[in-house]
């Protein structure tokens, strides 16, 4: 893994750390004829189907930060001991787009200009390339990187209690049930829905979105030998990064095209889905994830890391188009 | 926990260990305000459906026996350790049926004599009832029992990494990939199906309910503390009773009632599924389970631990009737 000299432009940066995570995604995901080809082909497909990479860059900014300053961890050495962790985030992340996007959910066709995979392989494998996607992220954590006399097992298991807690049904798993709830998918025995507010929708994707955002930096500081203190901050850093993401999210699919998008714009709406340009306008979100954003800055710089590449990646989440 | 004298008779120690789990189960479970209502009952509603809790009686009579044997565990303590991961594999078991009962999948809608998931709480939270108990299975593990110093962190990391292997894309969700290949819901990309064989149908139950019983045991033997060697002895022990678990499993299906079952019975033949009986008949069946349960008794007796409630778990498994 190469170092960067701290000074590398973020674009630089986040072009040869993708790169990284693209060939060690590649390595970990199982394949034939180990694993039935049908199921590694389906949990393939999804994984190569791209997208940002945000989550698992955030996880090895945050390791390659504070790898820097913690001892005896240096910045290549953290950037080793994270990558498995960010390669578990992307997997999570995944599944939770394959499960999300499958009929009896969102039911959406296209995902990042891509056919889903319940399109491609048939709603039963896209089911269990998820199920696969996310038992393989603990798997990953669990086996890498390799430490025969068991000197990370500390740092693996909080990694393991980390993700889990960010995945499960206090988290985004959580978030996914409310959210289905608001749009009359709750079930038979789902109770009438309460009227949602600013702080019933700030639950939601602090759960839905945020979770897994926050655990994607937290991982990063554990693996890097973090104390306690940093990683409250950065954690505090990556929750208010986490609802930026959400209001910018919404925001683009209000203004957004299917081209830029890589998936069908308007649906929200469409779908009647309860968003933050909905409750507060348009100008109104984007007030709402500038504040954010601020907040996410201060938090940042009161953990005594290098801030560069995560101001860096967090300013890409408010600017981008898609 | 209860300690036995080892002189128990079985049924007494199923029963006591059954309520133990029950209660453990119960306690380890997400609960509201802080996982969303609806999603805590959808997950709860699976598990209190009760089933015979095989796999993590496993795990504790494993922990009891290696426990006894292994120095400086004592069985109550191996007990206590092991308990957290012998709901865990229960969670994720109960997964693997909500998943499997799903209308995408084998579209069951009845299990253990009650209306499955996805007819109570609606397909979408059958969906994340399941994604949130694999999820929780790994949670448990990471965070139970206490472990403030960290002693625990190896043979914890290491369930982890078996419960993974086992449950993933090499093992259970391999299984469910090749079942539904067969069964003609292998998607749009799907090959041809090979003539189905003794070997072929061996592979499918190997990873589909095999993988998933011999991590029940191997489980119990890390969290005692057990050798390499008592691994391997209870992994063959295991792997072993799964293949008879998975025959008797197809003979019941052709014999037995939907009233014993609790589910849908004769539904392989009328799905056109390839079981042992299709292809070796009922007798031939029988005689592939005995030879099965012979062996694990072999490998069992081998591994130098006390064998009476394993051996008793093993011979319930062959004559059971549901």
């Amino acid at each position: 893994m190469t170092v960067t000299d701290g000074r590398l432009p973020l674009s630089a940066w986040v072009e040869e750390r993708r790169a990284e995570i693209e060939a060690s995604l590649d390595a970990f995901l199982p394949r034939a004829p180990a694993a039935p080809g049908l199921i590694a082909d389906a949990m393939r497909y999804s994984v190569r189907a791209g997208g940002k990479r945000l989550r698992p860059l955030l996880t090895l900014a945050t390791a390659e930060a504070v790898g820097s300053v913690a001892r005896p961890v240096n910045p290549s050495n953290a950037l080793r001991l994270a990558m498995p962790a960010a390669c578990a985030l992307e997997l999570v992340h995944t599944y939770s787009l394959v499960h999300d996007d499958l009929p009896a959910m969102d039911n959406d066709t296209l995902r990042r200009g891509q056919p889903t995979l319940h399109v491609v392989h048939g709603e039963a494998m896209a089911i269990l390339g998820g199920d696969g996607l996310l038992t393989e992220a603990f798997s990953i954590i669990a086996r890498a990187p390799e430490d025969p006399d068991g000197r990370l097992a500390q740092r693996k298991l909080r990694v393991v209690a980390t993700l889990a807690a960010a995945a499960g049904a206090e988290g985004m798993v959580g978030g996914q049930a409310i959210d289905l709830h608001w749009s009359g998918q709750g079930g038979p025995q789902a109770p009438p829905v309460a009227s949602p507010d600013l702080d019933r929708l700030r639950d939601l994707h602090a759960r839905k979105t945020g979770a897994l955002i926050r655990a994607s930096v937290v991982v990063g500081a554990i693996m890097a030998g973090g104390s306690d203190e940093t990683l409250r901050a950065v954690d505090a850093f990556a929750a208010d990064l986490g609802l930026a993401f959400q209001i910018v999210d919404d925001v683009l699919d209000v203004e957004g095209t299917a081209a830029a998008l890589g998936k069908t714009a308007g649906k929200d709406a469409a779908a009647g889905k309860v968003t933050y340009p909905s409750l507060v306008g348009l100008d109104g979100s984007r007030a709402l994830a500038k504040e954010a954003i601020a907040r996410a800055e201060s938090s940042l710089r009161g953990a005594g890391v290098p801030t560069d590449y995560l101001l860096g990646l967090a300013a890409w989440v408010v600017e981008r188009q898609q």
